[in-house]
């Protein structure tokens, strides 16, 4: 079965938007043991859309095209299937409704310009989008099934599960769908991953795949066939092996996630104190629902006189040792924790640049300090230069993964593959 | 003239890797004046990539191939493109002296895998690569000046730069630049944008280009030839008159950079106080460097006792109205403003959901507050229920709308399209 992905848009082809569409659509395929074969992406001009989708209908079995459902006067999509099948436009009665009730539903007045959004070339079949005003749709033209989506990430992702896959299921003769294991590690570089994965042995119908999506990678197990599912799982208790505590989390769990249910389960609370990353890590815990039965408050203490003031950072040790440094990041831990009365605290104080770098302290410089009822850790940890934003990403990622640890009684202080712990005190 | 671009490699193919450096290229000839009309991914198959050689360099002028130079076996652009063009690989004594020199420096051993990096097409022109080991090249074909760079980002934008610019620019007819104005507004759906940009003529050699990324939307004015500079500036006045205060910024420019200038400027400085958003008003003016020099400290009071103890708001006031209110926004303002001692405070209450919501105060329902010298002005607005991470990135956003108003003496309650005031207060 030849599998092809056709994203269209100036957005994407002028560079604007990196596509990462296609990239998730070939993704969610290869899980069902579909290869693509091709992708490309055709700018908003009919002519050039109703060839590409006549002439590599002709070649592919399956299409899947992305975007042009919009509004607005640049998306083309239905009207190049209309032409390229050689049928008119009609209205969809049945989208028209759904959009009545959408817009009345939000107070919002229904216009002329969405109705277009509803017109659909005639043999097609709609599919719904429960998240956004373009619904779906397939045709089948000359050799190929072709399916239509969404541009927006979200509305495409829903429409590709519920609406796409179970249609192609039922009018395809697909193979059989993959047994897929999902592990997400931090702190190992490519090469490094590659290395220790090659140490295990990999039985016949299972495949390995890779993603890197800073900070983390992704490692993907796959089966194709019933009787792989246990060949999957030894491959899975392999990796467990070789990645120890470089291991996040497997599956859909998040790294929050896994910390919250560690932290509900055991009746702890949490308060953060944050310097350079300004709110990252108080802001990543609360993206999960729940959030509130265990972090309680965050102290974002981006001025010096405001880790004074705020949690008692005594202002000699700022002046001696610097506001990033070990000192200062385990009296922000001890002081968040004793002034939120909780039963953890993390704090993070770094350089993420581009300028305030110093030759003793360079741009990437962040200290962590973990307080807990016993005691605490602090360090000092040397990130490289990665520009701001990924500093920020790093050390949020890493203090996250620092309470992570000490949660699951594995050693605190990680040795990534490209920050190594400078200095280091545990009480 | 007709420009397009072919990446290859089964990891972009599958989704493993977003493939960024289509969009790279795309953008570096945009700035030349040549828009890119297609893009596509090939695996690493030999037939097929010939046959895309052969057939597109039928159809365009300008192909930028990107990839497939390496010395492994799955490398094969300098193979298709000999076969295309009818010719056989020689070996460049030019490329193999410099990887003798590059092996040579590095202590390793040059192997024959590597010499297969130095066998182009008869009649292509080697371009330089100082940076790895894939020589680039460029032949031409049909009507098509085919361009070979190397898969790595660093070596390939180098390579774009130094070697392919210049020959493009001394081989072919390139166009005059293209002047391009970009605006942003926020809060207008994309059927309001289109019908308030329809009102504004279009003089000849103007373009304009849209792209909605939650909860922005981007309009590009692009006017091309040196005539059309004038007419760019133009469309932008008429697009400034009819965006009114939802147009956010211009150019490259940011939400948080303009308040960020707009406080610095005024020797203004800024506390906040979060709830749902826990963190991310604060995370957001942070990513920006130099905002230490405004924005003194966070509160992230994600509990009710937080809000209480960290900024004095009165428990009575949150058991008679609720945590999510605007007398709670109002106080949480005032109290982060008067603890801080900035001359501005802003205060985000709200449920994100998806639990918490009731019949009066429905997920979606979000209380903001900004605390000022003279005064402050409090509102209570309906968000849709986009779901928690929108929720929570569209009240920031709000937020920060609220600020930037306020800061440049624009109404300070705005009027969405998809998200109204149902009540407010000011003092």
């Amino acid at each position: 079965m030849r599998v092809e992905i056709m994203t269209t848009g100036e957005e994407v082809l002028s560079g604007q938007i990196v596509d990462s569409n296609a990239a998730w659509i070939s993704q969610i395929l290869s899980d069902q043991g579909l290869e693509t074969a091709r992708c490309y992406t055709i700018g908003d001009r009919l002519e050039e859309l109703t060839e590409v989708m006549d002439q590599r209908a002709r070649e592919a079995d399956l299409i899947i095209v992305n975007g042009g459902l919009g509004p607005t006067d640049d998306d083309f999509s239905a009207q190049a299937a209309a032409r390229a099948l050689g049928e008119p436009l009609v209205e969809f009665s049945e989208w028209v409704e759904a959009l009545r009730h959408k817009f009345t539903r939000s107070g919002r007045e229904l216009t002329a310009r969405n109705l277009k959004q509803a017109m659909l070339p005639r043999s097609a079949t709609m599919l719904d989008n429960p998240r956004g005003t373009a619904c779906g749709f397939v045709i089948r033209l000359h050799r190929a099934w072709l399916y239509f989506t969404p541009g927006p990430p979200n509305e495409m992702r829903k429409m590709m599960r519920d609406e796409v896959m179970p249609h192609l299921r039922a009018h395809a003769d697909l193979p059989p769908s993959a047994f897929i294991k999902k592990m997400t590690c931090f702190g190992l570089g490519e090469s490094r991953i590659n290395d220790l994965v090659a140490e295990i042995p990999l039985p016949e119908g299972t495949r390995l795949g890779f993603r890197a999506h800073f900070p983390y990678t992704e490692i993907k197990i796959m089966g194709f066939g019933d009787e792989t599912r246990a060949r999957v799982d030894q491959v899975a208790e392999g990796m467990r092996g070789v990645l120890g505590a470089n291991l996040l989390f497997e599956d859909d769990q998040s790294l929050a996630g896994c910390i919250q249910e560690a932290m509900i389960d055991r009746g702890l609370s949490l308060a953060l104190a944050e310097s350079c990353t300004g709110g990252m890590v108080a802001a990543s815990l609360v993206e999960v629902p729940g959030s509130s039965a265990y972090f309680h408050r965050g102290y974002v203490t981006y001025t010096n006189a405001s880790k004074v003031d705020m949690i008692g950072v005594p202002n000699a040790l700022i002046e001696s040792h610097g506001a990033v440094s070990l000192e200062v990041a385990r009296e922000m831990a001890l002081g968040a924790q004793k002034h939120a009365g909780t039963s953890h605290a993390v704090a993070i104080s770094g350089i993420a640049g581009p300028d305030g770098g110093t030759d003793s302290k360079p741009v990437g410089t962040v200290a962590f300090a973990l307080a807990h009822p016993q005691g605490h850790h602090a360090c000092v940890m040397a990130l490289p230069n990665w520009g701001r934003a990924k500093i920020r990403l790093g050390a949020t990622t890493i203090a996250l993964d620092m309470l992570r640890r000490h949660l699951l009684g594995k050693p605190v202080y990680p040795s990534y593959d490209y920050a190594k712990v400078t200095r280091s005190e545990d009480r």
